[in-house]
């Protein structure tokens, strides 16, 4: 196939054979998710300038061979402003801070949240601090560095930090916007009603969602919650707590039938994002998957991996934490859990480009060869 | 500030205190930018299962302080499904491939297009080939395997495997997505429709692009072209071609007021992704702002770094050959090439997570403090 003009040389264009229309509606393109569903978020004013163009990610609907369900969708929150899910709590709790009238805001985290929150309160003209543990490596603090927010690494233990984050920000006037801040939690309430749009008014089943804190899926669960007491939907999906084998509180309490998480002990998994030994949200959360006739399940390091590759040959490509839905839902179907003839969305958290490490652990095959031996080695197919 | 239960301890949540409604069109958040504007696409129908949500990214004005333009807007490409503008041409690229009835794609890159080819190529169940330069890193080449096209690097000169993949293509029944194919270029009009609707149908002044190849600035400039001759607006805008000092064969041709362009010698800059230096389009690109009463800038790697800092902290991080377009309307401005009062788009292409060795550039200074002594360091704002 040739592209060039056989005169000139030069490429080729298409031609534009009838008149094109544009039949824009009055909104569509031009307001953010928040001002989408403003009735949802009647606290205060919407400020579009402060959401970055967060939100109304892709649904995409996949079949993977060997899950035999009909209806997977992945909602692919890796298309956000910092390519992950935290942009659309952080939104809006920038939006909150500015609103109480606070000029500085911070959170502690070295991950997704770190960066989220140094890009949206740059953004803001805010005075940004970002705390992190003080083993952070360089390829984890550069991409927060860079947006020019104030970086601190702190020695000492983690969860007393976080405390420590609730005494400064007293002090300090400063609005920490952590992992389960009411405000945070609000703004994924977003990714509900727009999977009710793209559904076309159709509830799915179940909604399989990675689990760290907790923060994520109770505001997605707020969100169908506040549809039907709205009256607009009938039912809430059940929700599906996805959780690495290395790191699962929240399953082991629910496997275990017990009321309260506890600590998870020795945590060790690729599932980086999802490593919270002691979910501030956890309690929460374990009651919600049982009010709400919910599952829980545990992956390994290896079924992420899979799924990871499965997810990609979707060309969606996700961070680990990320393929943890594809892994769960699997397992769920074959233990019986699940019907083939569920609705299911898998929400996938953050883009792969934030983990490239994970690499190590594939074994990818180099094929390489010579200029002139490609056409025999592509088209005739010899091993070279 | 506390977010946590005062007798439970765990953490609060907002109640919605009135009904939501949701107010939903017809078809905005299930339709593809190609469906969106289909009546400019007639020759064949769009498939909406192999867009994979390309395309609808945020508009974003952006204001800076060292830039004396009121309206300048950010067309931020870094939100598409693997992170760079390519995948719109590569989109509509694959839909012409499987039309014509092809079983097997391929590309010649090693950037964000190989990427996109491999992901958007894999979705759609085609076997994809992906040919490469032998000295490429794993670090480029690992985010291009793990979508399971399958990549060759090739031993030879770069411009003889281009040539050769068009000979491939022939024998082998394998339709090449290259930078230059005339549906790739097609697929690049979207974000112009998309940037009329999101400016409320008034058509900017300028539009700032960084041009390797050139098929982007083609076929962003062809879309507005074909509002005008559809009657729906009545204007284009002037094209700015953006190039880095140390690959810039367009804009020499340009300011030595050539007919053509010639191949640059010795390239060198941090914006890889625009490092070409004998752009197949660059003749025609030429020719184009040279009638649109168009503009051309080279910008140094210093100019590049700057704005790639200055894009940060609006909460936009993108790769250095992104940066090109702010570097470039400042160095106009300042030339009086710009008036204050002109509206110009400034198209971000490529997410800065490609290329994040462009931190050893930085100079980072790294904070680091105890536990204990957090509170004065922040509040006290003692220096340790």
């Amino acid at each position: 196939m040739k592209y060039n003009c056989t005169d000139c040389g030069e490429p080729l264009e298409v031609e534009l054979i009838s008149s094109g229309i544009i039949d824009a509606d009055e909104n569509s393109l031009r307001q953010s998710t928040f001002e989408r569903y403003k009735s949802f978020f009647p606290y205060f004013k919407i400020d579009n300038s402060l959401t970055l163009g967060v939100g109304f990610t892709p649904l995409l609907k996949c079949k993977f061979d060997d899950i035999d369900i009909e209806n997977i969708y992945v909602k692919n929150e890796t298309s956000n402003p910092t390519w992950s899910f935290k942009d659309r709590g952080t939104a809006l709790g920038i939006m909150h801070a500015k609103e109480l009238g606070y000029k500085k805001i911070g959170t502690v985290s070295s991950g997704n949240m770190a960066v989220s929150v140094a890009a949206f309160g740059r953004n803001a003209n805010l005075d940004t601090l970002i705390l992190v543990n003080h083993e952070l490596s360089e390829e984890k603090a550069n991409p927060i560095r860079v947006y020019g927010a104030r970086l601190i690494n702190v020695e000492g233990d983690y969860s007393e930090l976080y405390s420590e984050s609730i005494n400064i920000s007293e002090k300090d006037n400063r609005y920490f916007i952590n992992s389960d801040v009411p405000f945070r939690i609000e703004g994924y309430k977003t990714l509900a009603f727009e999977v009710y749009e793209q559904l076309n008014g159709i509830i799915p089943d179940y909604i399989a969602i990675p689990v760290s804190a907790g923060g994520h899926l109770r505001g997605i669960d707020k969100g169908f919650r506040e549809l039907k007491a709205s009256g607009i939907v009938d039912k809430v999906p059940k929700l599906i707590v996805c959780q690495p084998e290395g790191c699962h509180p929240i399953v082991k309490a629910f496997e275990d039938g017990n009321e309260k998480i506890s600590k998870f002990n020795k945590t060790h998994t690729i599932a980086h994002a999802t490593e919270n030994a002691f979910p501030p949200s956890g309690n929460q959360v374990l009651r919600m998957i049982k009010e709400n006739d919910g599952l829980a399940v545990r992956v390994t390091d290896e079924e992420i991996l899979i799924s990871q590759n499965k997810l990609a040959g979707k060309g969606i490509f996700v961070q680990p934490a990320s393929a943890m839905p594809i892994a769960g839902i699997k397992k769920l179907l074959d233990a019986g859990k699940l019907k083939s003839s569920d609705t299911i969305v898998c929400v996938v958290t953050g883009s792969g480009l934030k983990y490239t490490k994970v690499f190590d652990l594939y074994n990818f095959k180099e094929e390489k060869c010579k200029l002139e031996e490609l056409t025999k080695y592509i088209i005739n197919k010899e091993v070279l």
